[in-house]
């Protein structure tokens, strides 16, 4: 039974399996459903904790919360005097001791999350740390895949773009490792991470060789803001070298997927017609992110009931 | 059945009729209760995505959400990360996704609840948009007066102020005119749209005669920041030629009601005397928006039930 | 039965001891449950309007609401439009006219609470108003001391720090008084307000004498700002002429408690080791505030149902 939702990294293959098994099942008995509404989660109290804006993140966790019938209340720590001359750990005993169940915790220092962790009783789920992992982004891109191509093991994805920065590029990677997938990233040199092969991927610079005759394609977000800084020299050229347009998504197989964590920087990442083609599962991934919040929610807080 | 609300221009008298209705069940039925719950949206999910800030139409939308068991959750678009690099549609796709059945827009583009209707199969209600229409706020006017003077057809309605930019007065016009009433229109030139009388309304520069015999006068708020840009000389001159006063009220029928829709900006549109004197329904207003926010969210969102 | 709970100076030693009483039953019966939900507000509204930031109070507040089973809406009034043009009792009227049934008030003028009360019959919170008082916050503190001390009766209790401008300190004066406790203050002159003696303390700038005997120890946060204004010479002289330390703490009783209504200064108000000692009280204060907070809502809001 999980305590705390840190990283795919600690999480087991099998713990993994049953976040999506659950997922499935929620997503089948409440949120596709006439009337979304579960009491799995009465009577438990799940706060987000955003020291970083995300309001994508943010209402996912927050409607799946609902859903589940949990009292749901949002802390956006950028400008909130909750961090005013207070510790982030004492901050998290404010939060436990006001009996919150679950903390969600989004912060720009990687390792905020498992920090606090052993400070709380309060389980502790880290929707995105620095440029650590973003577990839950990572479980609802497995959720997709094993959706549409019946599971995991044995395929091809490949991670195009900014892997360096990229804590959903990270949780992807353990993931589905754990599951049996083969990965591989390409991206400019850059913004490749030295030693990424340490992570048992396949690194290419060459994007067409990475998506070559992969089951799933997904593109990762660039931040704009880190072309000031001399990362990439434009967008047209990047997009020329590393997006995804439909010449480069035909080198993959034939039924192959189109994946990205969204926002699209259309144009950039990805090619615009290829974002609303056939094979793109975007807003499918949308959907199976309220899934598994739902269910990794509910995992650790009925694991507080035993 | 209504599948969005746009607009009173889009509306049918039926419809307004029909959620007009409602509005009074729901009145009596729920918000004058000593519990005030209800079951009707259980299990639907309603989000507010303001790109303007408005506390008032946002709370009275979210406590709407609650009182009927919704589960609600509040996007606060100014300074969110969901608009960032990212289209109106996607983002309403995005929200779609996540089985928002209704999404509550507020945005300072003509239109933009239009549009986005025709990429989502989410429910829309347009909470303000641009200088077009705010259909609640016409609606819940709309509700005021059938209360307080049993029906809408035949009255003589009396809008006072800068009608140009006013989405609130445009409402009112579509709706109270579809309904039977007849409107007129009064205000400094420069705040005057060219061509107003045709949609039906009489339009003077004169508050004096507008005001002459009316059964209901509504003041339209001012945006002070207006007066910067020369289009009324100062907020004193401006309450001397077009604020209403208990004088001119006294032009209006004798038992005509005095409306705004808020905040009120005392001694330029309305003299601080009758905002607070017995004609003034100012307040009712605000709870009767409350209303027609539960009873169009109901048929809305118990439209997509069937 | 109170109508609001505006400050303790107003509130009778029967209704403190009433909602110590209620909290301590709401923690048994709700807080402490597996599953924390009562219905014992369901169908009821409640609304922060926090003129000021304050994300714990504002959070402590929003899951009192919850775990009870109402509706919960916040305003954030410092950006707000709400506030726009309109007087503070212009936005009550209209959080009334929405069926609001307690409106939770934070302002940075003292009296504004007990103002609009006066205009309103929705029941007002005081939730801090400028320099004058905090009641939730001194319900918290009495009810951990009664839970630790058995009683509040005959106890010495010493309040150390920035008395001047501590709406907590001022709250807590009233409260202990009313309840039987001999009150000690203690602080720099410049922190120190003129006349306070008249509230029936005893009032000390050597925090030593304040504290020997104590049965309870409590520190005042201490506004770093006021730095600046030379109100006080540094932090770390602050410290060391003022602060709670480990030695000071020893000239109170041997089993007496530490306080604080956090975030705490470490190492400026008290040093860090004590903040986690085992006389340390500080976390049970923060779980006892939902607590407070709950009974104080149900018996307003309870209040109302009659």
């Amino acid at each position: 039974m999980l305590n705390n939702l840190l990283g795919l990294k600690e999480t087991s293959a099998d713990d993994i399996t049953a976040i999506l098994d659950d997922a499935e099942k929620f997503k089948k008995e409440v949120l596709q459903k006439d009337i979304k509404k579960s009491d799995a989660l009465k009577g438990r109290s799940i706060i987000t904790l955003f020291f970083e804006n995300s309001t994508r993140t943010r209402v996912s966790f927050e409607l799946a919360s609902k859903y589940l019938g949990a009292a749901a209340a949002n802390i956006s720590a950028g400008g909130s005097s909750i961090t005013k001359g207070e510790s982030l750990i004492d901050t998290i005993k404010t939060l436990e001791a006001m009996a919150a169940d679950v903390i969600i915790i989004r912060h720009s220092a990687s390792g905020a999350p498992h920090l606090v962790a052993k400070h709380t009783e309060s389980k502790i789920v880290n929707a995105g740390d620095g440029m650590n992992e973003h577990p839950t982004q990572a479980l609802l891109d497995m959720m997709t895949i094993r959706e549409k191509k019946g599971g995991i093991k044995g395929l091809k994805v490949a991670i195009v773009g900014d892997v360096k920065h990229s804590r959903v590029a990270r949780s992807n990677i353990y993931g589905l490792s754990k599951l049996g997938a083969e990965v591989a990233v390409a991206g400019p040199s850059t913004l490749m991470p030295k030693g990424i092969e340490g992570l048992g991927v396949k690194a290419y610079y060459d994007v067409e060789k990475a998506i070559e005759g992969a089951d799933v394609v997904m593109g990762l977000r660039i931040q704009l803001e880190r072309q000031k800084k001399g990362l990439f020299p434009s967008v047209r050229e990047y997009h020329k070298c590393f997006g995804v347009n439909k010449q480069r998504l035909r080198l993959a197989k034939p039924d192959a997927i189109l994946m990205h964590p969204g926002p699209v920087n259309r144009g950039v990442e990805l090619s615009a017609d290829i974002v609303d083609g056939e094979q793109s599962v975007i807003n499918e991934q949308v959907t199976n992110g309220v899934c598994v919040r739902m269910a990794a929610l509910n995992m650790l807080a009925a694991g507080k009931r035993a």
